[in-house]
């Protein structure tokens, strides 16, 4: 009988994608095991790689598109048109018009980035003649709510002056009224799914601008008023819509995006694993699969916490398959993972090393480690 | 049935003991196998730990004893009396007594360096009435050819004046004539055996100046005068003894003391695993397991030479007995030691780091090693 490996990792954040780390273990697993048959899942979120993913694993294509970056200046983005049956869906990341890693370090005041270019791509799929937009959140570097989203799709938010207000969360403050009546009329001829964190609410202690804010480059205070800002722009919502979205699940996604997207564009928010592994076909993968491993940059205790490989391995461990997992950093609290579906986990280092060195080294060393993770895997086969 | 696992590792240079590596390895596996039985076989080679380990392994005990350094000055050594049934043996390494670890860095040329107190050590296991000297070669700072020790039990080295010639290699070139008429008489009523590296010789391309020197601080200028007081050396004993040993096995062994214990104390050299895995037993316990896990500080193309973990995987092998080898770095060339007995590795980094954070955290990142390797190994149990 032939002995099925899905290899379903990560990318590896700023070193490898998960193209590259897909190929890379599936090499190793082959060194060590020729015979094995190898299934490749490459994993994603939200965030970054989600459209390459779902155009790849549908047979789909990119589209190239110029959109308003997130500190203003044009950015070069894409979407894709997914392939297979089903209605004409376009996939886009939020990340590839507003992503953190577009926000140049110097400029990292969350308070005054816009998710203006993600209403723009939206526009831009919307004039493929699509049936469904499937939008991915995560990797922001935004925390406007989703206000600029709105803007750029014909909303006009709107001071009590009726005066337009600018970009940004901190603008939001200022927020009287949301005049609807420009959005782009396309949008009601569309469904939008919206693949978010279940866990990032809007407001709160465990609101985006607390929580998210700091990594985005925030100060304390800057945290505040983002806090406030969105806060205004709920209440505007509600008394506008009656659509109560503070602490709905994924209201949080992608700087607030989540809620801009439900109250302006109408759209569903859902699990993203569940949206992603659906598109990928992974439990059809896994039913073949004997094995399986995941990978990311570093596992550790945040790793049950929504990241892909304990995503992967409950879902393998529900049907009773072992999961092993590789990474860059074995982190704190990494033995957590074994209680969240990992069977066992090795990294990738190989020697004392600096982390400029393990990151240009990077796919090799991952090659490397599937193979030795496998031939001990191997000792235990022949026991 | 129970799972026996040998733990055979070799102690982590500049880091852990043997002894150290041998109980985290246990610890770690007896984490993941709780029901697993551990047998636990802390290897050496001739150099630092082999009294200890042969001491403990025979349930004998230690003796203090200062001698004469490497340099001149005295040092705190020791040696053994080992247990058991069998000629009463005293146990000694010259690294105890002319280690390179003895020689303070500034004062590295082993030019100038003595073996005086290795003589001293004998001398004192003679003190003790024993029938039988072992002595473990190994890790040493000197290259006088076991000159100085043959001092130190009463032999006179002369030069063409019939005076005295002083300690260290460079002295040798004036060598002329050695009496022995005053050597030690009891060296006459024991047996002396050495554990030695059997690929070591004293002369030549391969010689011991020429492939060690540079290791204990020489200049090319130095080898060339080590490699003539040397062949000096070899001359004169040839001419008196008709013992030619300039290429004989063993015979470069320690700086050459394997020449030095042949010549004058009518030593017998043997390989030195085949010396070590007797005495601890090695081959009664490969029998009973049903995997051996080694280990050593660094595992690479060298390993297959002579090395701890390749030595302990091919009798392992020879049994079929699988051999899992941990390291704290995977070296240049470590897949060949997949052809020499290792059947998986793994390296007990985790994560980038440097060197000094490795050695410091060695013995829990050891342990956690272990137990991450039986987990992989587990997979492959289970499937």
């Amino acid at each position: 009988m032939t002995f099925t490996i899905l290899v379903a990792p990560s990318g590896f954040k700023e070193s490898l994608s998960v193209d590259d780390v897909t190929r890379a273990i599936s090499k190793g697993v082959r060194s060590a095991l020729p015979a094995a048959r190898v299934l490749e899942a490459p994993m994603v979120d939200g965030g970054e790689g989600f459209t390459q993913a779902l155009v790849n694993a549908t047979g789909g294509r990119l589209h190239e598109a110029t959109v308003t970056g997130p500190v203003g200046a044009p950015v070069s983005s894409f979407f894709g048109i997914m392939g297979g049956p089903g209605p004409r869906t376009a996939v886009l990341e939020m990340a590839a018009a507003a992503g953190l890693s577009l926000v140049p370090k110097t400029m990292r005041d969350p308070g005054r980035t816009t998710s203006y270019g993600v209403g723009e791509l939206i526009l831009r799929a919307l004039d493929q003649g699509v049936d469904r937009i499937l939008v991915g959140c995560g990797d922001s570097g935004i925390n406007d709510g989703g206000a600029g989203m709105a803007q750029a799709l014909g909303a006009r938010l709107l001071d009590c002056a009726g005066e337009e207000i600018g970009l940004g969360g901190y603008e939001l403050s200022r927020l009287s009224h949301i005049d609807t009546s420009g959005l782009d009329p396309r949008l009601a001829q569309v469904t939008i799914d919206v693949a978010v964190n279940w866990h990032n609410v809007l407001l709160g202690p465990k609101g985006v601008a607390r929580v998210f804010g700091p990594q985005k480059g925030a100060s304390p205070e800057q945290v505040d008023a983002l806090e406030a800002g969105l806060a205004r722009y709920a209440s505007v919502i509600r008394a506008q819509t009656g659509l109560d979205l503070a602490h709905a699940n994924g209201s949080g996604a992608s700087g607030g995006l989540g809620t801009g997207l439900v109250a302006f564009a109408g759209a569903t928010l859902h699990p993203r694993f569940d949206v992603v592994m659906q598109y990928l076909r992974f439990d059809e993968m896994l039913a073949e699969a004997d094995l399986v491993i995941t990978a990311e940059g570093s596992l550790d205790g945040q790793s049950p916490y929504g990241k892909v490989p304990c995503e992967v391995a409950r879902r393998a461990r529900e049907r009773g398959i072992q999961t092993i997992a590789l990474a860059g950093t074995l982190g704190k609290g990494v033995r957590e993972t074994l209680d969240n579906g990992i069977d066992a986990f090795a990294s990738i280092i190989k020697r004392p090393c600096s982390l400029d060195e393990a990151i240009h080294k990077g796919e090799k060393l991952l090659r490397r480690a599937a193979e030795d993770a496998m031939r001990m895997m191997i000792v235990g086969m022949r026991l």
